[in-house]
């Protein structure tokens, strides 16, 4: 187990969604910070399911208990302890998946690797952990967005029903307008649409999300080991069932030219060095370079699906099974907070990383 | 600056590519194990430019100069020093390039990350770097081999031509027969072609690569934030150009549906629980489970174009700028060693750290 | 802050003495080990203040709940997140220290490094905190006593009135029989007599403890910065009031000549080699050699005395202070167990990282 | 082996005593610093073997090649790569030794350790290694000075001979002008006299040295697990035939009580707070408290002597054995540079962590 991210602003966490509870430690977190508490429990309530019909019908209560580390609101520099506790948790539901290995799910490989499993709800390996992702988010966010830096992440496809990537014309904060947190109404109509229709079926579908971080200043980002793009592939590969990530024109890169993609520089009349396009993404080198830095990420479907599936149990024996109890059909829009907040972890470590890069700086 | 990779068999490295040398060191590298440093040089003539006409004409002298941790062939278990001097450094070549920021380079995010920078081919941020990483892949996939693990990348596509992804029908032992390292000779003629008519027009163009992970134990992975695909994909985007990486079906999974995708488990006559499929691409919940690895990454063009650009020199003025010189058309094909090698670090890590899993283990 | 310590078993903790709770996450604890929660509250008592008449007589009620991690009983190889609720929080005791920095506290360390402080019984740097490492600790132990390494530590030393050095001849399993945590019962009755006679005078009282491993193999260390010695130092140094180390003969050394004092190797008939002497206390190179490990260390007196001292309050006045409420007269008795903890943390954690060394180990 | 030192100031090092060379990588070195060479050249001066009558007669040419990291003197931020040849390398004076476990020596937890090792001068165990730390600790101290904090160390014991604890009376830059790097004269010349005589009877001696930091601001350290003290043991208990550590007052506060040594606040005329006395050596809570910082360390004698002596050779056989060949009579005085050097490293690595404790430092 691995539970710790980040060098400097450090998220350590733990629980299993049916154990007593969740939650961690953050290490790092600068003194003198007064902590929004509503931002970090409407951050908490994008994340949850059950808000909405297209949802999971669990009611998981995400009140989270701050137990150290903040005082009269203002952090104190001491590591912040949370714990969310798990209040809804039917464990009995899950009595009949106690011997089977579900198919595609970690059942298997947890079973594996450590000889032993809490099979209730995925134990470990369940999504639940995103929720103390997001706890930290709230607040690297909240520090972020005082020295100016922002994070939007929307839903850009499901099931094909995709953005088109020519499109800039939407307005990000309306993300949260809709179930699908796609700032196209149209298409998010459509995304709805298709959600519902594969509830009904019983089955899952999967998609993507676009992340856009904007106010990075010049200089993020750790070269050779840890550039920009190497801590963020790695956070954000954390998210279960995230596939792939790649940045700027990403994947089509490899059908371009660089005469048609290279990153002409100019200097605006202001006096600040700006590049014509901005393909690469916000970052070269690995350090970012002061435009816009986005990413796209997929997002494979959930893996319980109310259909008939081969699988093995723990005696090793062929069996047939149909889930039952309560899943999403599509878990993609509630990524979106969660994103946001792996981001901000990741985006908040490298701004301190880089306070200490010149001798001007000491 | 952040060096080092790895948690327990880690690699540090320095150099700038027309410096007096690059090396590193490796540490954490078990005792007992003899070296094959055949294995090493070929390893680094494969990611050398200048060995074919399609490549750079450059010609760096790669070789290494093995300086501790090795007695008699054989690894003391203390860490292995090596360094490769820089012996064509025509350093003179660059110095039209002292003022200026060239477009998608990283010129401009090292000068204002550090306040100075080498503009010698590029400084630390030279693709130079990455003889370093295929010294310490070079051993690490020894050992992995020793242990029944291989690793083999190869060139999906090079701007636009790719290899059908439903072909699985050649064979990769081949992939070096060619100069574009694409194992299906009718393709790697089409991408040499295209590479031939980038490198007369001045351009240069994208691609792809495809990895595979054969014999890969079930266990490998450390959950939450150090899952085997977060460890791969930071190892991965270390990669000079490197914009993106995907795992299994990857990106597709945004179309489909989770009764399409999902992967059945069955138990072999063997006794050897196994997928139907492998869409995951032999992860779960982070973890290997012993299928085959698989995973994409996408490369931009070489920046360097002989074309005229617009760019902005370091008194901010707004220049036009042609490059001159040796550069590569398309380094695509050259990266194939480069992530056998980052791989076979990341994956022989993680073997480690899963050496003490469970209890039993002690 | 950092808050963790360890490589592979990882203690990661949180909490001010007047807060909510304290608390803390093991990470990296291998899967599969039934834990004795009797030994861990056994423990914890053995740290507790208002045990006897010599402490303090704060009654903090240390009743650890376990979050995750851990079912039935077993190690699931996820982190074991626990907390400590602090229930005798009268932090108004606390209210005139407000202003106030104690002489030879970190009061003014903590408000000049972290601009604010929570001032309520030392916030963050109180000796509460030692009790998640005794959490961890017992957790540590019981591992390592499955594989036959054991700790012991007791008390050499209260202001002056020490065992002799030479003096081996006592039980150390009976160190737990007195108050002061001394094996030798009459210099434990004069250790006695000196921390009452000083309670009385207001004042308080150092000492030092001698600590004890038995059963260690040979091969534990990672040399060159991660000696067995500079890990267990620096773990140790954690500790409230330590302010030394020495191992072996330790600061006797300064006075001895390599005639008098080398380890002469022989081989007993079991074909075992051992040394004649064990005047290293254990170690070569940094490297456990399998005999004994022990090493001594030292604390201050408590700061809180209930006699007149000079200070400064938080406007930079010049004051005069005399403190007040429930103070131990001498820590020392009580740091037995936490020192046994914070030994078994870094000798298990380096169980662990002595796994992978050789070849013939993968 | 874990050959890295430091969290944002790191070194990294390779090399065995008689390998091809020994070297290290600095990386997070701050940018834009002019490095002065004699500096370094003359650090290693003062750490060479072969300097004057009273040390060993080996003559190592301890000429450091800078290859990485520097350009026209300045330091760029990227890695600073740096070796040191093996040049007087007799190797085959060792040979008697290949099989031979020397007393109080390495050659037997390396042997057992790792299953394998370079017999040669001790081979990675060696004190060689020691001049790699100094490359990084004037480069370490150069910065340091530069933000006016200064380190210096001195012999304060041999054999018994030692300064009086409460002489402060000397010139601590006079430390380098005997010999014994002793300050005191008359005492530096007892020092020489019982060296002299130890090398006559062919025995060695243990001694101890004294570590002042001058001009630390208030607030390195970051709790819990790195303590400032906790870091110093830590570093500075990786020097060769170091067994302990202490700060302060050290040992002698377990002989007090708090009303005697408790260090009182007062306000200076220039409104800066300081202690009346300085006895728990400039740190409180594990953080500096802008008084000097200052430590002792002892060191055992060397074990090479030339006098007969039991031990056990790779067969397992009890044998006899008396060393020959060159050797310290007493390593102390070359320490000096040496723990200097460590402290510089480690000093500068939490001046560097306590940059962005505060908000406002963001």
């Amino acid at each position: 187990m691995s539970s710790t991210i980040g060098k400097l602003f450090k998220l350590t966490t733990f629980g299993e969604s049916h154990g007593v509870a969740i939650g961690g430690i953050i290490d790092g977190c600068p003194s003198g910070f007064k902590i929004n508490i509503e931002h970090v429990m409407d951050l908490l309530d994008k994340r949850r399911p059950g808000k909405h019909k297209l949802s999971s019908e669990r009611n998981e209560s995400d009140s989270v208990e701050f137990l150290s580390g903040i005082h009269d609101g203002v952090t104190l520099g001491s590591p912040i302890g949370f714990m969310i506790r798990n209040r809804d948790a039917r464990s009995g539901d899950y009595d009949s998946l106690k011997n089977i290995f579900r198919p595609s799910h970690a059942d298997f490989t947890y079973e594996r690797k450590y000889g032993i499993r809490d099979h209730r709800g995925g134990g470990r390996s369940s999504a639940r952990e995103t929720a103390n992702w997001v706890v930290a988010g709230s607040i690297a966010m909240q520090i972020l967005n005082s020295i100016g830096i922002s994070i939007a992440s929307y839903v850009s496809e499901i099931g094909g029903v995709q953005v088109d990537i020519n499109d800039s014309n939407f307005d990000l904060e309306s993300r949260y307008n809709n179930n699908v947190r796609c700032p196209v109404p149209i298409i998010a109509k459509k995304m709805e649409q298709l959600i519902q229709s594969c509830k009904l079926e019983g089955d899952t579908v999967g998609g993507q999300i676009s992340t856009i971080i904007s106010g990075v200043p010049v200089g993020l980002g750790e070269p050779v080991f840890n550039k920009l793009g190497s801590a963020l592939a790695q956070s954000i590969m954390s998210i279960n069932s995230c596939k792939g990530i790649d940045f700027g024109l990403g994947f089509l890169y490899s059908k371009t030219k660089g005469s048609d993609v290279n990153d002409q520089f100019f200097n605006t009349k202001k006096d600040k060095i700006k590049t014509v396009t901005n393909n690469s993404g916000g970052m070269l080198g690995g350090i970012s370079n002061g435009e816009d830095i986005f990413f796209r990420t997929v997002y494979k479907p959930v893996s319980t699906i109310f259909k008939n599936q081969h699988s093995v149990n723990d005696l090793g024996e062929n069996i047939q099974f149909t889930a039952s109890g309560r899943h999403d059909p599509c878990v993609v829009p509630r990524v979106v907070p969660i994103i946001d907040s792996l981001t901000a972890i990741t985006i908040l470590d490298y701004y301190l990383l880089n306070k200490t890069t010149k001798i001007s700086d000491l």
